[in-house]
């Protein structure tokens, strides 16, 4: 009988608690397991000694609770030869604590962990099975079709998009709302604002992905030219990451100015083009920055994510039991419609440390996406979770 | 038989259409009442004649439709004295078009256009029934308990809160949280945030509302006191309108700063607060402004406060038939636990241009609120609507 130990690691999703209900699940079906270890606050839990045990959470209430049940980090390991001592720690604490099996549950980071420590154990001959579960909002993991986490997040983004615009349109008068999503240097989320569109709806009029270089002077004219439209509350969605052609970030650059007591301030990419609106079209202009709620809106879910977050914990123990390590659990896509979709597993050094972008052939005049993307999207989104509130009024989470 | 005009005015909430949808339903009642006709944006739409006939749409949409389904307006009534052809203008189209009807939902400015057009009609001797019906987030409205779609609001920030203060907890160092939240004046939404309270969450573990004075060193003082209690992760809500002792906005003084395309900016009192943070105690800290998602996340209401919009809207038309005018319809609480309420309605002088603010005494030290506020609060947010999604995984919504 080995021990089973899971931690999670980077940025929340409103998904990462499916998929540890999912790794718990999977363990309490394996005859070989006898305890679940998890470590508070990712791999620093390991290094120091702070575990808990979760044979018997409540697992229905664990999947709808958002952020990081376990707590979580964004340490990135050292290199071997820079820190041995740090991985003989490591393992000689797992074989204390007779763990069997690591599941790593995070993003690029995290699988880069994965990658370091299978690989020490392989070269060290130690029987640990490592497998990293993947997860992150921005969707940027290679190899997987999409990542868990990346579903409810597009939810959001899309409903609120659509709830924005229909705020925007109560005025007879011109405006641009600028809605601020995150992603970096991946326009997945951003794009799927574009999942708020319907036959009555046309907003997101525009759609600005980090995967290109972002003109301001374009973007006035894009404006303007819906103006002439008869299109006068103009709904634009941005990514975070938006940058001109020599990588300057749209955000950047206010770090000069100050606030109303002389502090350093930077706007937001949203704030800085709601400031450009008002100054090039003097038109009513606002920005929302969807900012952490995106990643945390576990009061509303995507059934297809959390079913699939949760299944891809499963689907990781039993591939560590069945002897593989050093491999990420992946997501690969037999058919858009109907979705299809199958749990495969890869080699860890093929995903880690690599980000996955939106193809730049499925960014149209550079402030669109095409049906491609949208045809990828939708099934990620579909479906909702019937979310439990308590006496209150307000939904059930799980506390450490 | 005569038709009955409704309008929608003042900003967008998640419940004006249930309102809407109330009126339409009581209307529909009444064997007295012919047609039933929408001014597309608010008193804007009888001035130029922009009318929809609503008797037969579809009702259980249309309350889980957000923002104002009919479009609105700002517009306030100039005195009868400086412009009585205005007001000969409105009652005669009221005559062409056989409204022996008027129902105005909307917030203050709203009771201030059915205070102006009652007393007019009353004073001239025509026979039309304006009754107003309260809507506002803002929860500022003089005479009734509380107002239609502030409890769906108060539901999304407790739920939001609570999110972002779980999101908060995954790292384990020490950062400071700030959500602005809406209110310039009263501040009963932001002190809805204690609502994201319970046994296991303390948080938010402050709450700064507009009805007192601001100070900066109490507020930097304040969290230092709860890192000494080892409170390390510190969410703090605060409202748009929290000013200093001589007034002045913690949001403005930034006008000075200017942004990456070198235009003024400003900064909310959330991203103030947030650089006085860093600024003053060097650690992690970040602001989350609500922004309208906090009035338009229809896929987030409180049953409660649907039911109860969807009441007074049918109950208004009930008063207007009834042969009253110039009235507001009100809510009457008569017991906490068990919530009950009963809908009456007031003269409307009682009640235009008359700002409710937070009781002061239900305000603690400055940085809390007492449990009277609480109390007043739960029963608001009691309950969940289950709103109804589209095949594409979005909330159904309908389009005028």
């Amino acid at each position: 009988m080995k021990n089973l130990l899971v931690a999670q690691s980077g940025g929340p999703t409103a998904a990462i608690n499916a998929s540890l209900a999912g790794v718990i699940s999977g363990a309490l079906k394996e005859e070989g397991i006898d305890k679940i270890y998890g470590a508070v606050y990712g791999i620093e839990g390991v290094l120091n000694d702070n575990l808990k045990e979760l044979n018997t959470l409540d697992l229905d209430i664990l999947k709808q609770t958002p952020a990081a049940y376990l707590g979580s980090c964004r340490k990135k390991l050292p290199k071997v030869s820079d820190n041995p001592e740090l991985y003989q720690q490591t393992f000689s604490y797992f074989a204390e604590k007779n763990i069997g099996y690591f599941l790593y549950i995070g993003g690029n980071d995290s699988m880069d962990t994965v990658c370091k420590l299978s690989d020490y154990a392989k070269e060290h001959n130690i029987d640990v099975k490592i497998i990293g579960v993947p997860k992150t909002i921005d969707n940027d993991l290679a190899i997987t079709d999409h990542t868990p986490g990346f579903g409810s997040a597009a939810k959001y983004v899309a409903t609120t998009v659509a709830e924005i615009a229909e705020d925007s349109m109560v005025y007879d008068l011109k405006s641009v709302t600028i809605v601020e999503i995150m992603g970096r240097h991946a326009g997945w989320l951003t794009g799927a604002a574009a999942l708020a569109r319907n036959k009555n709806r046309s907003a997101p009029h525009l759609i600005y992905l980090p995967e290109v270089a972002f003109s301001k002077e374009q973007f006035v004219k894009d404006i303007q030219s819906l103006f002439e439209k008869e299109i006068h509350q103009v709904i634009v969605a941005v990514s975070e990451g938006i940058h001109d052609e020599n990588g300057k970030l749209i955000c950047e650059g206010g770090t000069s100015a100050t606030d109303s007591f002389g502090h350093a301030m930077l706007s937001g990419a949203g704030k800085a083009l709601e400031n450009l609106v008002k100054a090039e079209l003097g038109c009513k202009a606002r920005s929302v920055e969807l900012n952490v709620c995106q990643r945390c809106a576990a009061h509303l879910l995507s059934k297809t994510d959390i079913l699939e977050a949760f299944a891809i914990g499963e689907a990781g123990v039993a591939q560590a039991v069945a002897g593989h390590s050093g491999e990420m659990m992946v997501f690969t896509r037999t058919s858009d419609s109907p979705y299809q979709m199958k749990i495969e597993s890869a080699d860890i050094h093929k995903s880690a440390n690599v980000e996955k972008c939106v193809p730049t052939d499925w960014i149209v005049n550079g402030n669109d996406v095409t049906d491609d993307l949208i045809t990828y999207l939708k099934p990620l989104i579909a479906g909702e979770v019937a979310v439990r509130f308590d006496e209150n009024g307000l939904p059930k989470h799980l506390y450490r």
